[in-house]
């Protein structure tokens, strides 16, 4: 075993939900250690905060803290940064100069330009920038990204993607809600980029195909609000044809991610509510149940099949990836980036130009 | 009991599947005879068939049955035309001339300006014209549309169906196959009419929204496919928004049909993998699997909750409720009818339009 | 086609639950006719019933009735007996005098002494005796049972059969539940005669191993209930060991069947929630989700795999094997007959016994 | 937040697997610290297995660590215990001596006598000794217990348990294998001690109740197998009735739990394959989905409700206890004990001697 990774956060005191959960999958695998934090911009709650997690150094400002901690023998290594999209790049571009890895929650930026701005730090920098795209951590998700580019399918044809909440349907209330319903902190995409994203994003991890034109429909249905809450999409990935579903309004869904993909020779379904399963079919023969540690399966497993695992552990192996690419310096194939950071954004921003212009095909 | 009501046959000559299946239905509840049948436009395989079902009356050619039958104190109360498609107008017109009752197969015809022809002679005669929506017979479907109309869901903002096959994934082969693939035969529309109208008329029946508009990219993945095997459409609905796939090509999926709601104070999610089920869930309570038979339905049932019925029981609602049309006269709210099957052809021709014109918004 | 089978019936007037659905089960495969009833021992609600139906000859006394209908050269050809248990033997008796096929209702008697009664004048008689054990009628039970039979499972270790419903867990209300907790009327058993009949012979037909001794715990639980309604049992099957749970208690279960196999080799499940589905696993493999209809399946199917058949359907397969057996002369392996009754009889009588003294093992 | 347990682990060199969960589950909420282990018995394996983990101290013996531990200013506080079934007795005696407390992986020991030597020093101890029975971890399992001691299902009278594996369907292999079919490491008992306790401590856990007799029939398919490998369990519970079925050889199912129980006046059903989830049905009403973190919930959550939690979180609940148990001095309620772990072996003893009587109910 390599020592700890030194880890900052920025963004994450008492109260906030990913911050926790960045923490937790820092640790699972054992691979960071959480040494400093600006864990808010009030000073004093940052304070609080940091004592409350037993951090060595704690920050009010996160320029501060990139430069101090560049400056110390033992200062940290990696910096996850978990404040709302509004505030990640410029964080992110205080890290990065310093030559501190940056491993960012999601989406990437508020708005495409920022996106971009990033995209150039980072693609410049030497310090790794790493995208918490969660679903892609997944080890069933990850074992289908790998079926399909076995060629299994066949030539893909179709590339079918939910992801459906319910927990905004009503005028939102509380800490999470708040500032995702409001573009000044969300940026302009509300339900399309909070978790549009996410979707946008396994369709293109597990297909391996891009995103290449989009035709949306973007709706507020709560009185008020100044973001979307659901969209409705119609994607066109090379020669496949797709449909992308994103909803924070619909009862009953608490956080549905669902995936289904079809190529010439077989067909490919996973599900949130069962992450531990892919439903495999070739055509002609029987739907098989592949698990993750059973038959065939290739991936990480922490515990054996039959024990499952979940919403932590696929964040941990996010971790674990950026771990090795820390350790390495060398990417993961399987760990999301500053590209798919961007073609996030371009798929928001896409998404907005074509509801904008009543559902007009437009391109990334 | 009343007397059985005594019906005949246009089309489900031997090796037919729907043919058997409307005798099924038909049979089940014990409220049809089938005593007269052109079971096939082939003289000699009409006279075969009808044999093998010791039909009384066997006629090779629908106008001299519908005429033949009209003048018998015994003939035929009423007729199922269970023909491919472009066969549907033809023999509707005949019997509803006649003064017979017509229950029709779906989609109701193989072009819009056939749906407009039939839907002024149906609405001009005294004879009911049925159309066979199966999806409408089960009885967890029509628990959904009850608990909508109720205003248990609120005003509805989402609309989600599905309808998912893959028996066509490859160049197809064999009768069912063959017609549904022709446009001689299918109409213009291939997976958007054979599935399709399935699904859009689900979504309207539970929903109780008419579709007002529509934004599809049809597309027809099997090399020289002459009509779409895969349909994206967004939706329309009033007020609220939805999503529409129908797929004849997704390897794993051998018919998948499922439907979510969402409105402001509930959800509804039925899916034809489990027909019996209905999760329901209000805001902010836990969801409540509702069940054929169990508390609160208020359905029909012919056997008790936990003994499964199915697609033939479905189908078999369909014509208890015709025996009920014919019996009393009135058509009971539930039961598709021709305005039904008109709406389903104005979203065919609608769904082909707009994908012609790139996706741009068609109305209805 | 051959000409229908003229079919009689014994009990199911009015109300009753199971003669409707015998009714329906003659009538969906179109072999059988009803053409005679006594469906009540009351002569006044048999006539009424017999009417409604609209049979052609209505009986007060079934003696009188297996008279004169053998005497007829129409007269009926099988008979279906669906009285309470304790009003099976006599009229089987009867018919079986008369040469009139009987298809019987589970379980085959009241008591043991009935069911070896039975057994002796069916045995000796040219007329076939049929028991509607309806789960070995489920076309995946089937499939289940000649994967079995094929060898696939290796040899069988483990049986785990249950059959879990709630509607008697109160004090028993209504027709259905009246002579079900009456032992003049049920027999000595309960659950255990009526549902654990059916799991035990599951439990058999599939796995192909009789019961050879059995360990039970039955108890009433239900103030004041003379029967039992809730079985736990052992079981010893050749050198395979299993478990049976039938209970008419459970809340939450409203007719759960499910068993599961494991042999030396490969695995089974079956649940009466998913009846079209049979999850096979070969040690090492993926599980498989066979269907009807689907690939390897080599059952009957009235309709294509993704349209649900159920209860009515199984039930149907037992009166059109039935049908086969009448026409042919030659009992269909799959099709349950007294030798099944019997069976039944001597594992409820065996269960009680061990009950009695306290879960010893007893031989059946 | 209290400053971090310092934890020592006995057992969990490398390649072991349980040793690996217990430190995922002690770094999760970050309650404790692990910085001792006398990893293995072969020194140079226990050095370089420390090594791995960075560890500030290693021991190759248990006793010395105990000891050397308790004498140190910032020795360890509490240790783990993760070497098989035969290795549990000597080091929790030598940790409890010492007076540090005590967290041991299930069965708490090999044979009853040593449980019952355990118990006595244990409850003699003021060291805190805790059992990880990881299913009382899951927070739906713990929602199921809360539920039933709400009163909300009524007088219990059914208790069905299951846990099934297929893992040791032939002759073992492997390091985890071995030791659990050799009954001097094992214990007398196979599956009945490995997953047998887990099914009963389930099964007492939820419902409350004791299991007071039991009624067993062990079996070991595997040739050769020195332990039972499947074990089928009636049990009584006070009033109650109750069945348990371990095996770790039925193909197909890789590690599956599930309970049921049936009150008077409502059922709960839960399994491991969904462990998120927790079926809830009153007598008379539809069927509930309780969720972790949904409505009602009043347990513990680390992410939202939506975002799966499993095993390892289990476990780690588990953990959480223990370090709220060592900081207050308190055990909490639902914290699997000592007596726990003696009820655990009462059951193997009682279940092995009612095997060899021939399934002769045996009290515990």
């Amino acid at each position: 075993m390599s020592a700890r990774i030194r880890l900052g956060m920025v963004g994450g005191g008492q109260g906030a939900f990913i911050g926790a959960v960045h923490r937790m999958a820092a640790r699972l695998d054992d691979r960071f250690e959480l040494v400093a934090g600006a864990l808010s911009s009030d000073p004093e709650r940052a304070e609080t905060s940091a004592r409350a997690l037993g951090l060595a150094r704690s920050y009010s400002d996160f320029n501060d803290m990139a430069l101090a901690e560049a400056a110390r023998e033992d200062g940290i290594q990696a910096v996850a940064i978990v404040t709302p999209n509004h505030m990640h790049l410029a964080p992110a571009k205080a890290f990065l100069a310093a030559g501190i890895h940056v491993i960012c929650d999601k989406p990437m930026t508020a708005t495409l330009a920022q996106a971009e701005e990033l995209t150039a730090i980072a693609q410049a920098s030497d310090a790794k920038f790493i995208l918490t795209h969660t679903y892609a951590g997944y080890p069933m998700v990850r074992e289908a990204r790998r079926i399909v580019a076995s060629g299994a399918l066949g030539k893909i044809r179709v590339v079918n993607v939910n992801y459906v909440q319910d927990w905004l349907a009503t005028p939102a209330a509380g800490k999470q809600a708040d500032w995702r319903v409001d573009p000044a902190k969300s940026g302009e995409g509300g339900a399309i980029a909070d978790i549009g994203t996410h979707a946008a994003h396994l369709a293109r991890y597990v297909s391996g195909l891009p995103i290449d034109t989009v035709a949306a429909d973007l709706q507020s249905f709560v009185d008020g609000r100044a973001v979307d809450d659901n969209a409705h999409v119609m994607l066109r990935m090379g020669d496949a044809r797709g449909m992308l579903w994103a909803s924070q309004v619909t009862p009953g869904f608490v956080n549905e991610v669902s995936l289904r993909i079809g190529g010439e020779d077989a067909g490919l379904e996973w599900s949130h509510l069962r992450p531990e399963e892919l439903r495999f079919t070739r055509l002609g023969e029987p739907s098989q149940i592949l698990t993750r540690g059973g038959p065939f399966f290739e991936g990480n497993a922490r515990v054996p099949g039959g024990h499952p695992e979940g919403y932590i552990e696929a964040f941990a192996q996010l971790y674990s990836d950026a771990a090795d690419a820390i350790t390495s310096g060398d990417m993961p194939a399987d760990l999301p980036d500053v590209q798919d950071g961007l073609d996030g954004m371009r798929f928001v921003a896409a998404c907005i130009a074509s509801s904008r212009a009543d559902g007009a095909w437009t391109a990334l």
